[in-house]
């Protein structure tokens, strides 16, 4: 048995299957060119191959592990755009007269060794991606063959010094059982695709084996641990089998909670809904029994493509989702581009701080235009269902009165040309920037209803980047100024009679839900994955319980208070489970 | 009389000197170049002698106009060390075997036609500080005379189509009574300058003048109002005159109340204190009344050096601070980097988001080497006066107890080594991060003092970045959850019993001085500018009627409400000092 880290949860016993290197060695003899502009045409073919290679996988790969985690083919092609990378490739061929091939391998390996000289994850991941791309580059113009698979189309434990996105995103996933690899860590886009992909994944194993593993060994990964056992005896594999057997019924124990109401021990009944980008999660909101979609991110919709969606498009896309959630309420979100969110096609400001400048609703009630065929767009899609309209980084009762404003025109054509929508749509915001949950009494005043976005909250209320590694410690969702926020912000809505929801981060947090069930909250819109793990704690809470929790929460001064607090609270629980 | 931009407030009345257009003239004949090498030499040496005089410039100027205001010329050593703008220049000397000269007036020529051709504010200002760079370096290359001054050494009113920083630098700040420029607004460098040296500009007059001013016409300029009358009459000569006269008085009666305590008409006294960056300063603190240094800004030691300051530096400067205050307190804020602040010899990452970043106290606390040296310095200037210390941007009380625990350590090496220091010293915090406002009566258990800096505090509770253009308008001090958190911090602060203090711009603000007065603020710190101006308003207030003005403004829902209530309240005031 080895240690490694644990990437990607899950249990895999089968058989290795040691990948080769996808590293293209280069022919024994190459001559100089001699004619320049041949050898240019032949690496921009290569270029151009490989760009065409990869937006194809990434195609077919978001399909399968969710947009998200298909954008890391963008930093692929970032690189083969970026003019140090191939001024340095241009300048040995024109220079030394050299193949392309032999320029690509020479610029490769360079930039590798400088990365890796640097001791710094991210610049270490930052290497693995050049590799990937110049090997990919290398091999359409060495023309050698794709990744080497096992023969026999047998499912198998994929054992390799470094796995790249581009090697996972080549293989049916339905054939790699697990993943064992030398280097990497948790945050490699290939840690990140093997968790969408729900493939168990140990890596940072190198130097731990006794013995190379060799294809054929009999191996059993187990991801949540960051274990290894090479060719193990019989209880090791009956003990790995017996836990996947388990893991596998309470996996089909949460699915049979999936028509089941969310309600706690004491009668308090949450709805449980889900956030999605896209029509292609449907199907699974409704199999894990959400009863609404919480948060549409509409910016999906605008992404990947050269021009802003006509209103026709989004009508279709709002339409779907209104119908296929039949009586259940759907929260379509407006635009919420800029920070991180950009559009191709739609030039926004260089920003010194992105997340503090022009972004979501900012850029609506300036681009009228693109806010006007959006709410025209979810307008006719309310005749089809319960759609409801949530403006996001709001910050003032201004911001509200205006895009309420532009709203009501829009109403007026629709109602002039006589097309169907349901006229008192409800409408709401996001409470995700300070200001809103300071005066969350006054803007409860304005709106049909609130949903909380805590990612953004706590990352303005403690003045931190949770995307900056140097300070991540300092992103704390258990801090007293947020919990204070967050109580004012329930209580006024209560207060004023209308929902308030959660779509953050937190909200599908077991570890937050006691929080949440204190506060009053009736609604937490989450990823479809966390549906049913919430609902399971939610029907073995107590609502009461939980409120004299968070009256403790709200006594303590500090983040490490509260987690203690809180760990005891829910430990407590667990162990109640077990006994 | 024409109507232009006021850039830079006050009245000037002189004759005009018209300046000639610094842009140097190519010789007649140039011949191509034939020694490449020889050629080159003759640029770099260019180049040298051009970043040589601008870094005199720089720091000759940085005495006048202040370091801030200095740091204008940073962009023009940027730019002659700018690979893009350089690489031109070299090419066509290069490839074309022309002379430097012609190279840099052809490049200077390419970029100030193609930022000129963009319709935006910034890229023209951008296009002068090239064509200022450009100039100097033509002029080193060509050897020309500097720029033509009038002979007679009497004072004059400068006239000209642009004028450069570097052609504000070269003039004797003394001789030049006020500028008038075609061009130009009130965000140039130019306009910066001015305003620090307290020149009155007047500038965007091209195509106003009827006929074009000449040397010697009689001018007036009146910077407020933006307006420059041409050989006026006698009556309107009469009338600025009076005008001038009047704003001297003024000055004279403000400076009268240098040594007479701020208080209210009904007996609350505030103290007002100062803002400073260096020692330069600290006349102006005392001759202003100044009774105290609310917030000693420590960046400008550490910046324009190699390395760090050591301890030995820090003590002479903090303990002349302490020493010249006097029996008055001295609050010095540790080192406050990252965000838009960079030293040059201390790597910070690449930030996405700078201001949500790895900055300040989160610096200070993983930096503890440096933070040490600060606290020891700080510590034993505390034997030779008032010294406070003051952290900024803490967002939770783990930071302050970390702080404190290194502060600690420290004290006890002193007095192991029989170091005097204040043992009892007094610790604060900054408020300015919205967790720091929320947990405000949690945190006044914890230090001395407060000292709310409003500019971060408004930035993040609004989420809006207010370097950055396209939101400034976002930007809202006057906003109902930025007052809310302030009041539950001056209450908290109340309630423990320490002292709160502002010290962001709106405690220079008149406009805001009533709210602090009306929460009962006791210490205002702000610009040596500010000083006596919000003395004179804190004379005329009745804290009484402040109180009641701050309970009307909690009670409005939106900004615009807000300023109606304080601008009312504001005119109210100056119409009874009118009667």
């Amino acid at each position: 048995m080895v240690k490694g880290i644990g990437a990607a949860a899950g249990i895999a016993i089968g058989k290795a299957f040691v990948l080769p290197t996808w590293e293209w060695d280069l022919p024994d003899e190459m001559i100089d060119v001699t004619d320049l502009a041949k050898e240019f045409e032949r690496l921009y073919e290569g270029i151009r191959t490989s760009k065409d290679e990869i937006e194809y996988i990434k195609k077919e790969i978001s399909d399968v592990v969710g947009h998200e985690e298909s954008n890391i083919f963008d930093a692929h092609l970032a690189i083969l755009d970026d003019p140090v990378f191939m001024n340095e490739i241009r300048g040995i061929i024109q220079r030394q007269y050299k193949a392309a091939e032999v320029a690509v391998k020479e610029v490769i390996d360079k930039f590798v060794n400088m990365f890796d000289l640097l001791d710094d994850e991210y610049m270490k991941e930052r290497a693995l991606d050049i590799k990937d791309v110049g090997n990919r580059l290398l091999k359409h113009l060495i023309g050698s063959p794709d990744v080497t698979l096992p023969s026999d189309n047998q499912p198998f434990i994929l054992v390799a010094k470094e796995v790249s996105p581009s090697q996972l995103a080549h293989l049916n996933p339905a054939n790699v059982l697990g993943i064992a690899t030398l280097l990497g860590g948790t945050t490699s886009h290939s840690a990140i695709m093997a968790r969408a992909l729900g493939i168990p994944l140990v890596s940072g194993l190198e130097g731990k084996f006794v013995k190379p593993v060799t294809t054929g060994d009999h191996l059993i990964i187990d991801g949540e641990e960051g274990v290894v056992h090479v060719n193990p005896g019989a209880h090791v594999i009956a003990r790995y089998t017996n836990r996947k057997t388990m893991a596998k019924e309470a996996a089909d124990r949460l699915q049979d909670l999936a028509t089941v109401p969310a309600i706690t021990s004491d009668g308090f009944e949450v709805q449980l809904e889900a956030n999605i980008s896209s029509l292609k999660e449907l199907e699974h909101v409704l199999r894990n029994g959400a009863s609404g979609v919480g948060l549409f991110r509409t910016e999906l919709l605008y992404m990947d493509r050269t021009s802003l969606p006509t209103e026709e498009e989004q009508f279709t896309v709002y339409k779907e989702v209104a119908e296929r959630m039949g009586g259940n309420p759907s929260i379509i979100r407006t635009l919420d581009i800029g920070g991180d969110k950009q559009l191709d096609y739609f030039a926004l400001p260089e920003e010194e701080n992105p997340f503090l400048g022009y972004r979501a609703i900012r850029i609506c009630l300036e681009e009228t235009g693109l806010f006007r065929t959006q709410l025209r767009a979810i307008l006719r899609a309310s005749a089809y269902g319960q759609v409801k309209i949530m403006y996001p980084m709001i910050s003032s009762v201004e911001e509200i009165r205006e895009a309420n404003r532009i709203l009501s025109e829009v109403k007026e054509e629709l109602k002039d040309a006589s097309v169907p929508f349901q006229s008192d749509i409800a409408v709401g915001i996001m409470i995700e920037v300070p200001a809103a949950a300071q005066i969350a009494d006054v803007l409860a005043e304005e709106v049909d209803f609130f949903s909380i976005g805590t990612n953004d909250l706590v990352q303005y209320v403690l003045a931190v980047d949770r995307m900056n590694e140097k300070i991540a410690h300092l992103y704390e969702p258990y801090h007293p100024a947020v919990l204070r926020l967050l109580k004012f912000t329930v209580e006024s809505a209560q207060r004023k009679g209308i929902p308030v929801g959660v779509c953050g981060e937190m909200a599908g947090d077991i570890k937050a839900l006691p929080i949440w069930l204190g506060l009053g909250v009736q609604e937490l819109s989450m990823s479809v994955q966390s549906l049913l793990k919430v609902k399971d704690k939610v029907l073995d809470s107590s609502k009461e319980e939980c409120v004299r929790l968070t009256e403790r929460l709200l006594k303590c001064g500090t983040s490490s208070e509260m987690r203690a607090v809180l760990d005891q609270f829910n430990s407590k629980i667990t162990v109640q489970e077990g006994t």
